[in-house]
């Protein structure tokens, strides 16, 4: 059996500081896990994520699955290989995308019967069948097969649950690899009652971690600090939590701070497609005249490659051009402020100043839709 | 006055081996030049481009003048900076693009009216102005203005040829900055006494290096090689010779076969974001369904990124997906291709076996349109 402890190396108030042995190496938590949808960090190479200090990579399930096949990355390796990824891969387990991306036709106690997104053509999904794509796309931690329901319906809300209590059994069952973590997932919608009721469901399974599930589809940032301010305390302190798909800077610091340690998010990667630069105090939209002729880098204390030797004025130029190299700069600049702003959460568990870091992180920020003018930036 | 000369340090037959000097560090030919047209090459980074041992960049003054503007990127620095490519620049003359992309208005004595082919707005260029954009742009190496006719139409062919001998010398007198070398261009269509004149008059001026022009334009490959065969000999030995706009690996070997030193295109690059993958027998259509699990790199002997850590399989899988990577992966690889076939080129010429080297590599070339079969490959 692989050893897949956590090790909390520092605390303050709900803050952690620990580090996640994996097969593929160890994970300095808290972090922030860019996706890898297609088994690709869009627009950005394996040794571009070196750059910026990616540790953990997320890939899809469901998109793996149908495209190009878990069997066929099975035979070329598994996604290591075919991705050219050598940290530790998390997949999630297709649940979330067959609720929101496929066509569903039938969900029952068993599974779900869906339409594929790419070519209509009819699939399953049942909690054997996710751990044994999850086997073949062979990541070092995987999640259990979960429902997702609309957050704010409470009779849906108490089902999915119930159904997500029993699917996370039978994962439990279902998994024989012994290189693979598999997380279990907290669900239940805005509902307390119900979140608590799911917490202490699933940490009685016994994972090595625990996800929180179904928070970043539309709930409000209150709504989602209240559920975790519920869940957190209710799961063990010796296993790593980790807040599924949440990333935006201010989720992020919130979310250390109530006791999470592992994020991932399509955020920072859209937003650079998108030509939006993020930066500690806000967003710069880079097509914005204003920067035309800006000689300085998006931020002047970013370490990151795009920072390092480019300025405003060149990416922007970039954008309007549509060149290609816009969306790799800026994919990089993005993950590298996400990451980095992790690493300085984690060095300040350690200092043991989470609280002043947060309140000065808060002071200077603009929100997370806030685009700086260009004349201030 | 800055040193531009060039040594040739080896010749076999009409081949030649050579350093060229320039401000931003010595280049050795043969060699062949990525094209950067809108200051990037596309999809892929300077440290990429680093990687792949690129020494010479082409970027396009049409297109800078129009956007985002000469003056802009004198201001920031120059293109180098700019661009953040610290090693020699060439740029054309905009002469090309204007009779190519733009609609041309008014072509006279003293320049060409044209209109932007982004927004339609009106322009001028004539000798003056190309060099003074060119001089704002910084490059090492900077062309004179010509005018591009249809080579097979004789009559234009020799008013276009004096009009560009009339021009290059205006453009001698024009120049102003010692750090750049100016080079002329011999035009003449598929004439080989206009080609003659061409070489003649334009020898007489006196440049540190020429350009070949007005070839890759329609004509066939074996008119390329009279055109060459006429007007190399008609070159001074000790200047560098640039066969512009050719890049085919054929066209490479001939080109070096003949006399040339430099050369530059799109067709790798291009042909990257159009899913094929350059060998040196022919190229792979990756998107063919013969590919889909073929655990190979593109080529077992190259020294690239992509064939380093990727299969065809996967490249396959980020076509498919339509993924930004493919487009970089896949120019990295074909870059690589023809800056490696011009190393192993110079060093053939030290080893005075250019000829065995050629009779080898056609030998096994399939053509440069020849798409190998995925079983075959």
């Amino acid at each position: 059996m692989t050893d897949f402890t956590f090790e909390v190396q520092a605390k303050h108030g709900m803050a952690r500081a620990g580090v996640f042995h994996t097969p593929h190496g160890d994970l300095l938590t808290p972090l922030f896990a860019p996706v890898g949808t297609q088994g690709t960090v869009k627009a950005v190479t394996p040794d571009q994520l070196s750059g910026i200090e990616a540790s953990l990579i997320l890939a899809n399930t469901y998109h793996l699955y149908l495209r190009p096949g878990d069997a066929l990355v099975a035979d070329l390796g598994g996604l290591h290989a075919f991705m050219a990824w050598e940290r530790p891969i998390l997949t999630d387990s297709g649940g979330f995308q067959v609720f929101s991306l496929a066509k569903i036709r039938k969900v029952d106690e068993k599974g779900v019967t869906f339409q594929s997104h790419i070519d209509g053509s009819t699939h399953r999904l049942t909690p054997e069948k996710s751990i044994a794509i999850q086997e073949n796309l062979g990541a070092d931690i995987i999640m259990a097969f979960d429902e997702c329901a609309d957050p704010y319906d409470r009779a849906y809300s108490e089902l999915a649950m119930q159904r997500t209590h029993a699917w996370a059994d039978r994962c439990l069952q279902a998994k024989t690899r012994p290189d693979q973590a598999l997380f279990g997932i907290v669900q239940g919608g805005v509902f307390p009652d119900l979140r608590r009721q799911s917490a202490e469901r699933i940490v009685a399974l016994g994972f090595p971690g625990y996800a929180i599930g179904g928070l970043s589809v539309g709930e409000t940032k209150r709504e989602m600090h209240a559920i975790l301010e519920v869940v957190t305390p209710l799961l063990p302190e010796s296993k790593p939590r980790y807040l599924m798909g949440v990333g935006s800077p201010e989720d992020l610091v919130n979310g250390v701070l109530r006791g999470v340690d592992l994020f991932d998010c399509v955020l920072p990667t859209r937003l650079a497609r998108h030509h939006a630069a993020m930066t500690r105090t806000g967003r710069l939209n880079l097509t914005n005249a204003g920067f035309a002729s800006d000689p300085r880098p998006i931020e002047e204390t970013c370490d990151c490659y795009t920072c390092q030797r480019f300025t405003r004025a060149y990416l922007r130029h970039l954008i309007l051009s549509k060149e290609i190299l816009a969306s790799t700069l800026l994919s990089i600049h993005n993950l590298r402020i996400l990451v980095r702003l992790m690493q300085d959460l984690r060095q300040a568990v350690f200092a043991g100043r989470v609280e002043a870091f947060a309140e000065d992180f808060f002071a200077y920020r603009q929100g997370d839709a806030g685009l700086e003018e260009p004349a201030a930036a």
